[in-house]
């Protein structure tokens, strides 16, 4: 087990109700200014961004609100927020969303605190931010985990570069989470979130690290209930337990107790940024699933006994030692097919990605093949190749 | 799934050699004077005491220290340390040590930090502290879990009371876990402490709730992996591996984690404070497995579906459907004989407990029959006395 540091602070309000908490949790800030930042036009129907504006009034906390956010989210309305933070002399930005109003409130957040610092930079990890604002969530969608994580991934669409960075600065201070605000996500925005959840923690759990019994049972327990909750959710939208289920794994699988002990490197999750980089319609978690499967073909060899633990304790697979390889590949195929139940792509085709673009994102996600991503199989550019050309179709 | 707040905002350091970081780590809070708080002499033979010195003068912090907390820590060593933290100006806890040496911290924090207020009034439930000061913990035994727990647990030896209290003030700023420094930890005392580590979360697991799979599973990995490393420690003490998967499932068993969404009460610890209340010689640990299984056949009966399920996925018992008793019992049985191979006791007799209190514990349990414990079963004072009563003998 390596050596590891354990930081979670993020308060965790969960349940019915409980954005109602929201004025008296920000309170406790005693902040000048509040930043309300929210995406669509969703938290405005349905009468969420009401109910966080009267809540903040009746703690007589003055607010300025910016909407807007995408789906990976951009650079430019981040220096948007900073300005607009700067101006009105803003401590606190309160996040109302999902993963892309989270990170775009963090790297706000971050940019504000830190003038001197150009915004970017942390993407690009030419810095790292020294200090932060105070910042608070309300989930609406169960799926980034951002939340609770301390990584904010962010779109400078003039580059078309997508690009995480993690640090403590990117904790929230608190993160009010009601399932009940999820109920209207979509079936395939509810499929996306699954995948991206338990992503998360199948990343981690292929990280090399030995004799971490206690964080590998974890994970499986992580993996196998959001798959369960995210197949339930999208056979019953208002299952309040799968919901609840779904929406405190997505905190649980990427906020690092998962990967306690183990070395830390989310390999698809590159892969996939270069993909919804370059495609920004591309919802993240469909991208995940249409190059998972191929990364697991090619990676499994290098660590067989690894993947026969997944094929057993995930996948519940009797284990064939004479042919592990046929074990491992069941269980792949039974994942592969679980996309497929779930209504999610299993290759880049289905994306309508363009066969000619696969050399131009090896060349990305290799950053011009000077990158090599580590893990039991390392993987250089001529790998990324061959994975995003296996991912092209099924 | 019940609403719920969760809070883990100790930072952890694990692994070899991070108590070597404890001046820095300290350095942050920029105290004015420190408290080193120990136990036995065995922090002052092994070297460790010598070192966390070392750390601290390096930094050029000045510390004051109080040894000698005993297992059951004393509500008189307490309020000594509170009065030399008075005098010396002390404004950050250094507990170097078990649970007992770290309750008794919290509780010396507590009580500096509100001199208005009666500290053993925290734990008689009378007054909640409304500050503390910074403290953090050098683990050297992987037990209590109370280094991310909200709880403290001081023993009044002038009333024979034992009592638990539970608030924010009890989480630990920080908290470095050096498996190595469990070496030395005998097999009995390492035995009490996988008991102790696994019944906090097969406590949560039991207190009413529904539709908590995801917290269920991760309360199972945690289980299973404790009583996996508790038994691999004893058969080889110098197992990094079994003492660090140990040592982790000490903190995540206790901070919170498996009882998100469900209620909460630990009812055999309730049990147990009042047997080493009385006869402080007693190990918690041990008083536990003492108990344990007299508590689960008295109790099971009122939840079956609840027991099968732990029958199933702690002891991968195959549920006989009609007769679930039989396999309910049978995991009983199975848990029965892990306490034995562990060495530990499986009933009160065996602890040199006298026949002729087993009424006065009962009494006191239900605090002069006054108190209920809740749970799936509710017990009262009879249930109680029933329950001692089984637990006496084998």
């Amino acid at each position: 087990m390596n050596n590891f540091i354990y930081e979670t602070p993020t308060k965790v309000y969960f349940g019915k109700g409980e954005e109602l908490k929201v004025g008296k949790l920000v309170a406790e800030f005693n902040p000048n200014k509040v930043l309300i930042h929210y995406g669509s036009q969703s938290a405005k129907k349905s009468g969420l961004l009401d109910r966080v504006r009267k809540c903040l009034e009746e703690e007589n906390i003055s607010y300025v609100e910016l909407g807007g956010v995408v789906a990976n989210p951009e650079l430019s309305l981040v220096r948007e927020g900073i300005a607009l933070c700067q101006k009105e002399n803003v401590d606190f930005v309160l996040a109302v969303g999902g993963g892309s109003v989270m990170d775009s409130a963090k790297d706000i957040a971050n940019g504000a605190a830190n003038p001197d610092m150009d915004v970017w930079d942390f993407s690009l990890k030419k810095a790292v931010p020294e200090k932060t604002l105070n910042k608070g969530a309300i989930l609406t969608l169960a799926a980034a985990g951002s939340e609770m994580s301390n990584s904010c991934v962010i779109t400078n669409s003039e580059t078309g570069e997508k690009m995480g960075y993690g640090c403590s600065c990117n904790r929230m201070n608190f993160a009010i989470e009601n399932p009940e605000l999820t109920y209207t996500v979509n079936a395939y925005q509810t499929a996306c979130g699954a995948v991206d959840i338990a992503m998360h923690t199948i990343e981690r759990y292929f990280c090399p690290g030995e004799d971490t019994y206690l964080t590998d049972a974890v994970a499986e327990a992580v993996i196998k209930s959001t798959m369960k909750a995210g197949m339930d959710c999208i056979k019953n939208p208002d299952d309040y337990e799968a919901r609840a289920n779904m929406m405190w794994a997505s905190s649980l699988a990427h906020n690092g107790l998962t990967q306690c002990g183990r070395s830390f490197l989310l390999a698809v999750h590159q892969f996939e940024h270069v993909v919804s980089g370059m495609y920004p319609k591309i919802a993240h978690g469909a991208g995940l699933a249409a190059l998972w499967c191929s990364w697991a073909r090619y990676v499994y060899k290098a660590n067989i006994s690894r993947w026969l633990q997944y094929a057993s304790n995930v996948w519940n697979l009797d284990i064939d030692f004479e042919h592990p390889e046929v074990t491992i590949e069941k269980a792949i195929d039974m994942q592969e097919q679980y996309y497929i139940d779930l209504g999610m792509p299993t290759c880049l085709q289905e994306l309508d990605v363009r066969e000619d673009d696969l050399e131009e994102m090896a060349i990305r996600c290799s950053q011009n093949k000077t990158r090599v991503l580590d893990g039991y199989k390392k993987l250089g550019y001529e790998d990324m190749l061959a994975i995003y050309n296996m991912a092209y179709r099924t």
